[in-house]
C-alpha cells in the first residue's frame, strides 16, 4: 500500500505530568480533529506498560516496568478504527544504567515530562480493520 | 555540510507481509522517483539482519537475530549512490521481554508488518561515495 | 501545552568527523536563526556521554561510553533557554553485539559519521524555565 498524503499541521508541545502518554496523544488528536498523522515524542515516564506481538500466538503479551525511565524514542501515526482516530506508537526506553527496554506502547505509561510534535496530514482515509494473515488490525485498501 | 533542502511530499503505507523492508522502502523510491528523503517505520519484523561497523577494521560485520522482533524505531534517509537511490536507515528491535537489539539494517530484514511514511524531498543532489577517513559512503561536498 | 506551530525549513547534511553531536547541531541552529524545531540523526559515534534524570532526587546523572557504537535514532527539538537555541535530544547507540544503550544526550558524544535533518518551525516561543514538579527546564506556558 503507497499512498500519498499531504501536510495539514504541526502541534507541539509537553503532555502534563503524570497523564497517560498513549490517551494523552489520542485525546488531542480527538480534540483537534486529526485522523491521519504521525508523532513523536521525547521525555521520561514514571512507569510504564508496554506490548509484544507473539506473531505465532497472535495475541499482544504485555509487560509493566515498575520504574523511572527515559523515553529515548517514541514514534508513531495516527489513523482510524471504527471511525476513531487511534495512536499507534512504538517506544524504547533507558533507564540509570542505559539499559534500553522497549515495545509496543500501551495504556498505563505516565508522564514525567515529555515533548510531542504531533504532524496532522491530509489524504485518503487510512482505517483499520482485522488482517487476516497477521491478526493485527492493519490499513484496509 | 549543511545545505537547505524542500518538501516534494508524503507518501505513508504498509509494507507487504513477508516483503524484505530494506528492498521493499528502496523500491518505492525508485518508482517514485525519490532522489532524496527521510523515512521512518514501526511495527514487526519474522527476523532480522543488521550491520555494526568497525571503526578500526573499516568493515560492516553483520548478524542475525532470527526471531519474531517489534521495531520500536526505524530512521533512515534517502539519497543517490552511483545515481541510483539508496536508503540508509538504522533500527532498533524489541523482544517479547523488552530487551532492544539494533543496529544498521541490511537486506534480510523480514517484515511481519510495518507501518512507514516517506518524506521526498526537493534540493541539491546528495551523492554518496566513498569517504577516505571513515572508509564509509558518506555524501560528498 | 497544545501549540500550532508551522514549518519553515529543512537543513539537511553530515557532521564533522570528531565534532561533538549536540554542540554541532546547537551550532547549526544559532548559525542559521533556528529558535523552534526538530532534529533527527543517525550514523555512529565514537564515544558518547548519556544522562539518565533521577527523579526523585531531580538530578541527572551521567555515564560514559567510552567505545564506538551505532546511532539507532537521535530525536529531539530546538526551542530556546535564557534567549538561546537550545538542542534537547534522546540517543539510542548500538554495540558490536547489537545491545542498545540509550539516555539524555550530552556534550561529549563524539561524531564517527552522522546525517542529520533539522526542521525549523516558525511560531510561538517555546522558552525553557524552571518546572518545580519535575525540576526541569521545561517549556512554560
Amino acid at each position: 500500500m503507497i499512498r500519498e498524503v499531504s501536510h495539514s499541521r504541526y502541534l507541539m508541545g509537553k503532555l502534563s505530568h503524570g497523564s497517560d502518554i498513549l490517551e494523552a496523544i489520542t485525546s488531542i488528536c480527538k480534540q483537534h480533529d486529526i485522523h491521519l498523522g504521525r508523532v513523536e515524542v521525547i521525555g521520561a515516564v514514571q512507569k510504564a506498560r508496554l506490548g509484544f506481538y507473539d506473531q505465532y500466538e497472535k495475541v499482544y503479551n504485555y509487560f509493566d516496568i515498575d520504574r523511572e525511565m527515559e523515553i529515548t524514542s517514541l514514534t508513531g501515526n495516527v489513523s482510524l478504527k471504527d471511525g476513531i482516530p487511534v495512536v499507534h506508537a512504538h517506544i524504547n526506553l533507558s533507564d540509570a544504567d542505559g539499559a534500553v527496554i522497549g515495545g509496543h506502547l500501551a495504556p498505563g505509561t505516565i508522564v514525567f515530562a515529555s515533548e510531542y510534535v504531533i504532524q496532522a496530514f491530509e489524504g485518503p482515509e487510512f482505517s483499520r480493520g482485522l488482517d487476516k494473515v497477521t491478526g493485527l488490525p492493519l490499513w484496509e485498501d
